[in-house]
C-alpha cells in the first residue's frame, strides 16, 4: 500500500471536494490507497453521522464515501492499468455520471468502515467501478458508479 | 403546501438523521413539504459543499438530499394515499434499500436547489420514489430510491 493517498495527488484546482479534497477544510477528507489490484479506504464516521435509526450510519454518508472512493479508484486504477504510478504520470480526474448504492444491511456507527473499490469496466473515457463497504468484517453496502474521465485543458 | 415539514412529524427516536433529523444539531436538517401529489424540498448548500470541480455541488451531497427527500416522500405519500394527513395519523418511517442517482449535468453551487419527489410504485411494504433535483429551473440530477416501511414496534 502506498503511503500517499490517491487524493493527495489531485491537482490543487480539483482538491476542494467536500468528500475527499485535501484542501476542503470543512469536508470529510477521505483517503484512498491503491493496494495491488484494488483501492482501499478506511473511514470512521463521527457520532453525529447517524441515519434515521439510532446506532446506524447515515445512508447519504455511505453514498458519499462510495462516490469519492469510486472516483479515486477510477483515477488510480486507470493509471495502474497503463503501468504508471502517480509519481510518474499525473492522475486523470473523473466525474460521476451515475451512482447506485445497495444498502444490504444497517451499517453500525462507532466503528471504522472499510471501502474496497475495483474497476469493473473501461469503455473509452467511461469507467465503471464497484465498491463494497464493510463494517466489522461484514459487507453492509455495495456501490456501482459510472464515471467519465475529464478532458485535459 | 403545509407549514410543518414532513420531518417535523418524525418521532423523536427517529429524528437524529444527519440529513433530515430535526434533532441532529450537526446535520443538514432538510425540510420536505407535501404539496398536492408530490413532495417538495428547497436547500441551499453552503460554499464548502463543492465537488471536485470548482463552482459545482458535491455529488455525495446530491445523493444525500435525494436519499432523505425520498424517505420523506415515501412517508408523506403513503399516508396521503390512505387519505390521512400527518395530524390525523402518525407517519410510517422508511429505510433505504437502494438508491440510484443519475448526474445529468453539473449542479451549480451558490443557488437554491429544488427537489421534487413522487411515489412511483407501492408493493406491500416496498415503495419506489422518483426524485428530481433542479437548479435555476433546470433538472441537474434524477434519483430513484427503493425504500422499505419499518415495522411498528
Amino acid at each position: 500500500m502506498e503511503e500517499k493517498a490517491v487524493q493527495d495527488y489531485y491537482p490543487d484546482e480539483f482538491a476542494h471536494c467536500y468528500g475527499c479534497g485535501h484542501l476542503n477544510q470543512d469536508g470529510l477528507k477521505i483517503k484512498s490507497y491503491w493496494d495491488g489490484e484494488e483501492c482501499v479506504c478506511h473511514y470512521t464516521p463521527g457520532p453525529y453521522y447517524t441515519g434515521g435509526i439510532p446506532g446506524y450510519a447515515y445512508g447519504g454518508l455511505i453514498a458519499s464515501l462510495i462516490d469519492c472512493h469510486a472516483a479515486a479508484t477510477a483515477s488510480a486504477g486507470t493509471l495502474h492499468n497503463e503501468g504508471y504510478s502517480p509519481e510518474e504520470k499525473p492522475l486523470s480526474r473523473f466525474v460521476a455520471a451515475s451512482l447506485k448504492v445497495d444498502y444490504l444491511k444497517p451499517t453500525p456507527i462507532g466503528t471504522t468502515l472499510e471501502l474496497r473499490g475495483k474497476i469493473k469496466e473501461i469503455k473509452g473515457r467511461k469507467v465503471t467501478v464497484k465498491v463494497t463497504l464493510s463494517a466489522e468484517g461484514e459487507i453492509c453496502a455495495e456501490g456501482e458508479e459510472i464515471l467519465v474521465q475529464m478532458k485535459e485543458k
